[in-house]
């Protein structure tokens, strides 16, 4: 089999075998494919598409291209593995509460997660500002912890789909990122791999999400969808609202501190929903006795009410080297010396925050990555004090920001001046979810 | 400048400015930018195309990467340098006809030409068959040539348009090559560093070609004359047929011989027509005495009838090593010892001859190079009896064979009989010349 016979036919509109993408696959791990031919094949598949076959082939092979993992002898007999992914956007602490409240209703979750890169943020980041938290577990502590726990959060261990790894890096340097069957590949065969049985899907959508337009949204979560039934696994894609940040707090020790609040019932009304809508998806997937969506929701609210799902992750952070005390008392988690509130500058209605906007301010305050291997300021960040539909007079406070010195407070406050848009007239509040899809 | 911007703008759709194509030729030149992203871009161009601007500015940032020749002090003052360039096709020996034709016409011709891939020769290789003559030529040789007998063909000496040889090796193996703004500047980017005040262009369309649709040989041809028009180039390129080989000859000494058989008037009809029409058009482009296509084309039958183009001949061939008794005898030019012919299997008319068929069973013969570096036999080919809209009786020649061994031989046979169509019900003959676009 030849490469360029492979790219010619994709450039010219044809449908791969699974034959091929197997070969393509080996050739990205074994690096008998260049990366100039990969990386032709990757233009010709953002003009040319795939086919649901295709796309299922491609995440397979790239699922089985390195370690993949069972995690069922580390939970009880028929209990199914149920992973959880968001694609990610600016205040999305969802894991941080959503882990511990899946776990307190007795569905084990054991996760690999990633950092941030550009405007949005990672779940690792977020839990190091907890101190002496580590991400770093071998196979046999995660096993050991998942068992014990319930709840694992953990670094990227194994060496998982690393055809993925050397196709996604090279995405990122050719233009090739927004191809909807590449990033469906990429994120399901990283699940696949990582040994899920089901998987409730996040598809976040907006100007603080790398996917900006509902369509392209539904059509992502619609492959994904697709994709999971073509390999044998139950998903659940939710399509959720990312125009605004996710909840109040953009930062990291500011959203664990939200994810804190939220697992006590005070969290912002919008990730609040998320977060209980999430969690009962998973318990619906993975838990054979759950009834209903309706069910697994009185479970979720009793998780919460019961004080079960916080101690759960006061469980998790210990277990994971973390200190409880800043779990039981959050006011204790780094927060920048720096303290400043923008006002509105007008009375109104707000009629947006751009997300994006935000996520990159609070990456200038240095709370997140401009490249890969940047140091992170836990402590720094933003918090909405009033979101879109809210009413404010001149004068009220729109954000609160945590900067590391006066200038960078400065420089923050005038980028996030220009991300409210404040006008005359009312404006609706921004619904959380927008879409759900679920397999046939 | 960042090539990912570069790319993307591209992938959306954008037309590139001159800085931004500027900027990708230097990268191209000093490995700045790595191959897998000129890869991305150039598939991103296929699917995009061009603007003429932007392939008129690619050409001139390519043509201007590496060496420049100006070779005015070659040739009398006032006269243009004239280049003929063909996109290459089966038993094309254009160019061994029209040099000594225009250069015994008065109009210098100094060419660098190339070798043979594929199905399609290349007229050094050909040459190469006469004993002693070298391409190998020094440029202050080349211009001490051009300036005492008028014509010089050698191979590429000078760095010409270093850019093009990578993006174009880069393009052969990601599926790049059959983009038209890219064949254009690649082509047109060395005729330009080459010097050439004006260009005749023969572009070849069928079977035998790379260039199939004559819809796209068209806007290939079109692209190409804009460009020029844009260099402050004339050019006028002709559109040619290439579905059946041109000429009857297909093999390297076999062509040579046809060429010379042409310089004395006993030319194939359709190889007659078409290099007296090259010829005829560079002299109307490059002598500003030339009064008008008729009055070039009788210049050019004088050339030839007076014995003055083939004298042409002998006097470029001896300059460059060459025996010039194989000219004057061109019966002890290298013959391949075993001749068989492929007879018609029925009557009828002959209506297609598949010339890529013709030309790869030439290669397979030992007549080409199927890589880079084969060596080549030039004695064995095939030499067309019966062309297209031809009569023929079963039991007719259809092809003499010229092969090293009779294995090869009986393998030609059985090949090139599948190459040969012949139905009943008449056929016309194939016009040599399909259309002829000039510059504004």
């Amino acid at each position: 089999m030849n490469p360029v016979d492979i790219i010619t036919k994709k450039r010219d509109g044809g449908e791969h075998t699974a034959t091929e993408l197997y070969f393509l696959v080996r050739g990205m791990v074994n690096d008998a494919i260049p990366d100039y031919q990969l990386a032709a094949w990757a233009m010709a598949v953002f003009f040319r598409g795939m086919s649901d076959a295709e796309a299922t082939q491609l995440t397979l092979a790239m699922a089985e291209s390195g370690d993949t993992l069972d995690l069922h002898d580390a939970v009880a007999p028929g209990v199914l593995i149920v992973d959880k992914h968001s694609s990610g956007g600016v205040g999305d602490k969802t894991t941080l509460a959503v882990g511990p409240i899946v776990a307190a209703c007795g569905l084990p979750v054991g996760k690999m997660s990633g950092r941030g890169l550009s405007f949005s943020g990672g779940t690792i980041d977020k839990l190091e500002s907890i101190r002496g938290w580590s991400p770093d577990l071998s196979e046999e502590r995660f096993r050991r912890q998942l068992r014990e726990i319930g709840l694992v959060i953990a670094g990227q261990t194994a060496d998982l789909a690393p055809a993925d790894k050397r196709l996604y890096a090279l995405r990122d340097v050719t233009g090739t990122v927004p191809s909807l069957p590449l990033i469906a590949a990429s994120i399901m065969s990283k699940k696949l791999a990582a040994g899920a049985d089901a998987i409730v899907l996040d598809v976040k959508c907006g100007r603080g999400a790398f996917m900006e337009k509902l369509d392209d949204a539904r059509a992502l979560a619609r492959l994904m969808v697709a994709i999971g039934a073509g390999a044998g696994r139950s998903v659940t894609a939710l399509i959720t609202g990312m125009e605004q940040p996710l909840g109040n707090a953009v930062g990291n020790a500011l959203e664990v501190r939200e994810a804190i609040a939220t697992l006590h019932s005070h969290g912002p009304a919008d990730f609040q929903a998320l977060v209980e809508r999430v969690s009962a998806e998973m318990l619906l997937l993975g838990d054979p006795a759950c009834p209903s969506l309706d069910g697994a929701r009185q479970q979720v609210q009793k998780a919460i009410g019961s004080g079960a799902a916080f101690e759960k992750l006061v469980a998790f952070v210990a277990t994971q080297g973390g200190d409880p005390a800043q779990v039981y008392h959050p006011e204790r988690l780094p927060s920048a010396p720096v303290q400043r509130t923008l006002v509105a500058q007008s009375s109104g209605y707000i009629h947006a925050i751009d997300a994006r906007e935000v996520g990159l301010a609070v990456v200038e305050m240095g709370g997140g990555r401009k490249k890969k291997g940047d140091a992170i300021d836990f402590g720094v960040g933003a918090v909405c004090q009033a979101k879109v539909g809210a009413r404010v007079s001149a004068g009220d406070p729109l954000c609160a920001v945590y900067a590391a010195d006066e200038a960078s407070a400065s420089v923050a406050l005038s980028r996030l001046g220009a991300a409210w848009r404040v006008e005359e007239g009312t404006a609706d509040p921004l619904p959380v979810i927008l879409d759900r899809i679920v397999g046939g």
